[in-house]
């Protein structure tokens, strides 16, 4: 597999992150250098970096500006304040709090030091980095695997999993550019991904980049597609994975996955181990994050609601694990995932299991 | 009940049709003169007007500003071409069918007389639009019934299907407001209804007006509501229901009826005994509009997608009647629609049957 070149989290060695700005894909393509934690927070919370994976990335990234800054020795407080301040920039994807239990790793080792370990910091960083892309091309496979060889299908996805999430390659787009490659798919249905339009501003632009045949349609128009028969599998990624298998993903998820049961379409998540948290039991204890009424008032400057009305903006859901056919991570798959399943992978993974001690002290509570 | 002072449509004395300008609200509040029927059916293709009640309304508005140019004896073939034009403007919805048969019975009458009919022709326009909302207004009664008073409830709608959508106080929303003065309903739901947005621009803004309690939220976020216990009913209009209970109702429909009958929310489409086509068995041959790809690819001037991707953009989506718990028309209700049920209401309604012979000489085939 060809690992696509974009972009969208570059570390540059004068010791400053290069962030491609996601907002104003795919009409411009600008980027943003981020020279502190704060800044790196700032661009989650904005959304100029977005998906659980590529957040994840530059958190650790901005732990490193953090580090960077410190003179002298008492140099952990401003490093543990800046993971504070970065854990608080999104509250639903999992990835973020797993990588800045990594970086916080790195601290507590070299806590006794008299400077910052920015060495070691970057090291973590990367290997975060360089990992999340190695995980994708894995489960690229993995999840293709799952694909039938003797009846290729069209397939759906929602939001945007792709290399601009992720350190590359993607996590369900990553399946799909692996099952393209291997013949297994006829094309692809993206939903527009309302309200950030990250299926038509980002998704779209990915497959059309790399000559995948994709169709663009409202998330609404889902339900007709799978009516005619289009659509083999669904196929999206996670923010977090409960222990039970219950998936947060982006707002519609649970929408398509309801209806893909109805249809008799099947259902793959794709997410690296990093988005298991073992200590939500079920999806209903997992955060959902609301965000502006503005992305639902406004169309750039132009007004589409009236003023002052009640907006509910949830940016995530919860699917519940009845409705997943597999869960595709990069130790293998879950197929018809339950407590049982979840706990017997995340188990093989590697550490994954003590990564997640921290997550409660930054989680924030659910915003509604 | 109070009737809304919004007007989508009125006839003008002098002899034209004035138009608010649905396309741009609720920022601004523009009408538009038509003193034609070309310009009616560009108003309806163009969508200054839309609902399929309203598109009946109009086209039939329509037909009178043909007969107003025609000077002479031989002013038949004229109107006549006017509602081959008029039929033509929009696929789906056989409102606009079924008002054109009504204009045409009454030139048939007057078919030997040496001027156009113009006063029959207008009084049989204000005949429909009259009509059309006492209908409403029945309907808002009949549905209304069907909502416990033990529990009143929150009520989930999509799309508008209100005053701006009729001739006056709404089907869907005719029941919300109908219910609501009768104390049923808690609080309104209103999908945003993309691409159009008629939810955001014209639902929401029709219900703040009267100071009924309303939350918008995007389309892919119905599921996480009624997934929350916060919706008892999904009220919704139909552009045209089949012979067997089917119905044709704006994109998304399906997805919530679907999505309803998962959560255990109840299902209620609310529209005239003229959005009934007995010529039709089934869903599957209801022609489904698609519309311009700039509705997906542009806010505004604004590029939201990439140039040149593929787009489906289809405007409607049928929904099995299996889906569907009661369909209300103004002559009463059908509980668990089938073919029996339809064709034994259509019976108990003042001549429909007899009013869809020409509905398939102008139909239009799917434009997909």
């Amino acid at each position: 597999m060809s690992v696509p070149s974009i972009t969208p989290i570059r570390w540059c060695d004068d010791g400053h992150l290069e962030l491609l700005d996601q907002r104003a894909l795919p009409d411009r393509h600008l980027t943003l250098d981020v020279t502190s934690a704060d800044g790196a927070a700032e661009a989650i919370r904005a959304m100029v970096v977005r998906g659980a994976p590529a957040i994840g990335i530059t958190a650790a990234y901005g732990v490193v500006l953090a580090a960077l800054k410190q003179r002298g020795s008492d140099w952990q407080p401003g490093v543990e304040a800046a993971i504070t301040i970065l854990a608080a920039s999104r509250p639903t994807a999992v990835n973020l709090f797993w990588a800045l239990e990594r970086m916080h790793q790195v601290i507590a080792i070299h806590r006794h030091e008299e400077v910052a370990p920015v060495t070691a910091l970057l090291e973590a960083a990367r290997t975060i980095h360089r990992q999340d892309l190695d995980d994708n091309l894995t489960m690229g496979e993995l999840g293709a695997d799952l694909i039938s060889r003797e009846a290729p299908c069209a397939v759906m996805t929602h939001c945007n999993t792709g290399a601009l999430a992720t350190g590359g390659h993607g996590t369900a787009l990553g399946v799909i550019r692996s099952a393209w490659s291997r013949g297994l798919i006829t094309h692809v249905h993206a939903n527009e991904t309302r309200p950030w339009l990250q299926g038509a501003r980002l998704t779209a632009w990915e497959l059309d980049q790399e000559g995948i045949p994709v169709t663009l349609a409202v998330d609404s128009a889902a339900s007709l597609l799978m009516a005619q028969g289009k659509v083999g599998w669904l196929i999206v990624g996670a923010d977090r994975i409960a222990a039970n298998g219950d998936v947060a993903n982006k707002i519609g998820t649970l929408a398509l996955a309801v209806q893909a049961r109805y249809f008799g379409v099947k259902v793959m998540v794709v997410a690296p181990s990093s988005t298991f948290d073992l200590e939500v039991a079920s999806g209903d204890a997992i955060p959902i994050e609301t965000r502006d009424a503005r992305e639902l008032t406004h169309q750039g400057e132009r007004v589409v609601a009236p003023e002052k009305i009640n907006i509910y903006n949830p940016v995530f859901d919860v699917t519940p694990a009845s409705l997943i056919d597999a869960i595709v991570c990069e130790r293998g798959v879950i197929e018809h995932p339950d407590h049982a399943g979840v706990v017997r992978m995340i188990e093989t993974c590697r550490g994954t299991e003590v990564c997640h001690n921290l997550s409660r002290t930054y989680e924030r509570k659910d915003p509604e």
